[in-house]
């Protein structure tokens, strides 16, 4: 049932482009969120700046939480049929597609640069979304990753260890050399906001779609939960190295959404990497089986060596950016 | 000693403007930070994803923490003869000066369509910066505000008590019908991270300027006193209801920086206002006194009325912009 897409197949339109980007448009929203009441907590005096003007703050009362953050850009020459949402993965912002930690155009620009409207955001808890008070609306604690862990645990190094010795997978295309950057984009994250996200998601897709999701890692979920609460509004899904999956009861309600499924390298490798990759095909599967559209590829087989978890930040991004250009032309979104 | 810019003197340039932005670049990037170490913590195993693989988290070792975030647009036909920089206020972000919360033009595509090379960013733990283990590296805790709180410290309404009956100030300008929308930019602070905003600011500045320095609220003492630290690196200074100053010892530093210091209304109404702008007077002179030029303008008294300390959010953030826009023509830095 997997389908391993021939890349020799597809009509692969070139890949660097610089120049000029003539926007129609640009700007910024928060969407979703809801209300919580607080009360019996005692009014602080805050003097918020040295010398300034102490203020009394009172914690008690409504607040307004987990709403999320979409920064667009909508090209003058577009060519995408609807708009491109680009969600990231877990500890991280939308930075994930803007400009690659080495300096390199990300996947924002390219799609952009190709004729995409695109929404890039901060998904609930993250980045601008901000997020609420913890452990009293934020239930659990916070988690925050030491700069060896994404090193280790994103197939850039072998496992556990490979960072103190910066040993990397043979030949693996992240930019090692900006590997500081890319542990500056990391923020931190809860376990137990997932319901959140996805109504915030949800309330985006109801704001902006008909759509494209792409969705990354942790976002396999939502990507896959959100389509199958709004499967008229979502005309493909590109799963980039899902970490989570959708609800395998409702797999039916995915079956008229075409669906890329992408894997780098190294998994073999790694000790989580194959069981998280064998559920996401066997999810794909459930779908097919349901009369769904998914194909799967393992970049490696399709000729891309190399690719990191961060492949949108591996030095080969732009080849897997055109073959996901080229598989969006396939279904007859681009014009 | 106080001047108050006369509008009626100042090249009023055309405010509205609609229709294509055309940028020779955009992207964004991380600068500062400093390493951590943490040690001593027990492993935790966490699932991040439910059904996901658990993943082995050990909290011990280093920390890359005290980044910030910038985003920035480049337009194609550059008038500004240095990039202008935007430092937004306590507990906000970079969105402080993209869409209004009411979906009108925020001051960085304002600029941005009259030429100017903008920067936006995030300041040391907000928004896309993220935020470091607390209290263990930040130390105190997270300051979180409700509904209530902006409206009445930021002269949307008359002080204390004013948000639960909606009231407002008179005339106010900002858009109260679309303040659950602002009040979702808001995030978590602290009190305690002034010297790591610092650093993080001054690397910036050194990165990318010469450049105007656009402050607003908290960012008033983090504009002056990075200016002081780079005199030569910052061309001219606007600070925005500055709620904060530069180092009173180190006012010469500021002598050859031309500078604009902007109050809104109603702040004699206010409980606290009074006294901020009163000391962010005091500090102009300061600065004045030993050979400064720095302008101070009551935005009532130069004719724009109802302006709420969000200026940049208020209907009337366009006619600011093109005070500041000529204030900045009137200094040379623009072609």
């Amino acid at each position: 049932m997997r389908i391993v897409l021939a890349l020799a197949a597809l009509p692969l339109i070139a890949v660097a482009q610089t120049g000029p980007i003539t926007l129609r448009d640009m700007g910024s929203f928060h969407v979703g969120g809801r209300e919580v009441e607080l009360s019996g907590r005692p009014v602080k005096e805050i003097t918020f700046t040295p010398g300034g003007a102490p203020a009394k703050i009172d914690p008690n009362g409504t607040y307004l939480v987990e709403a999320m953050y979409v920064q667009y850009f909508l090209p003058a020459n577009r060519r995408g049929q609807v708009p491109l949402l680009l969600w990231h993965g877990g500890g991280l912002t939308g930075v994930t597609y803007e400009t690659k930690p080495d300096g390199g155009e990300g996947w924002m620009t390219w799609f952009l640069r190709h004729g995409w409207d695109v929404y890039n955001s901060d998904a609930v808890e993250r980045g601008r979304a901000g997020w609420a008070m913890t452990p009293e609306i934020f239930k659990g604690e916070p988690i925050f990753l030491t700069k060896a862990n994404p090193w280790e645990r994103f197939r850039i190094g072998p496992g556990p260890g490979s960072y103190a010795s910066k040993t990397t997978n043979p030949g693996v295309q992240f930019p090692t050399e900006a590997y500081d950057n890319f542990v500056k984009q990391a923020v931190p994250r809860w376990t137990t906001t997932d319901e959140a996200t996805i109504a915030a998601y949800t309330a985006l897709v109801d704001k902006v779609c008909p759509c494209v999701l792409l969705f990354h890692s942790q976002a396999g979920q939502f990507g896959y939960k959100v389509a199958q609460a709004r499967p008229d509004k979502v005309k493909a899904m590109v799963a980039v190295e899902p970490a989570g999956d959708g609800d395998p009861a409702q797999v039916a309600r995915l079956a008229g959404i075409p669906g890329l499924v992408l894997y780098g390298d190294f998994i073999e490798r790694d000790s989580r990497w194959p069981s998280i990759r064998r559920n996401g095909i066997a999810f794909a599967e459930k779908v097919n089986a349901a009369g769904g559209k998914m194909e799967v590829v393992d970049l490696p087989k399709a000729g891309l060596r190399g690719n990191s978890h961060m492949m949108m930040m591996d030095r080969s991004s732009g080849e897997i950016a055109a073959l996901i250009q080229a598989w969006l032309e396939k279904q007859g979104l681009y014009r």
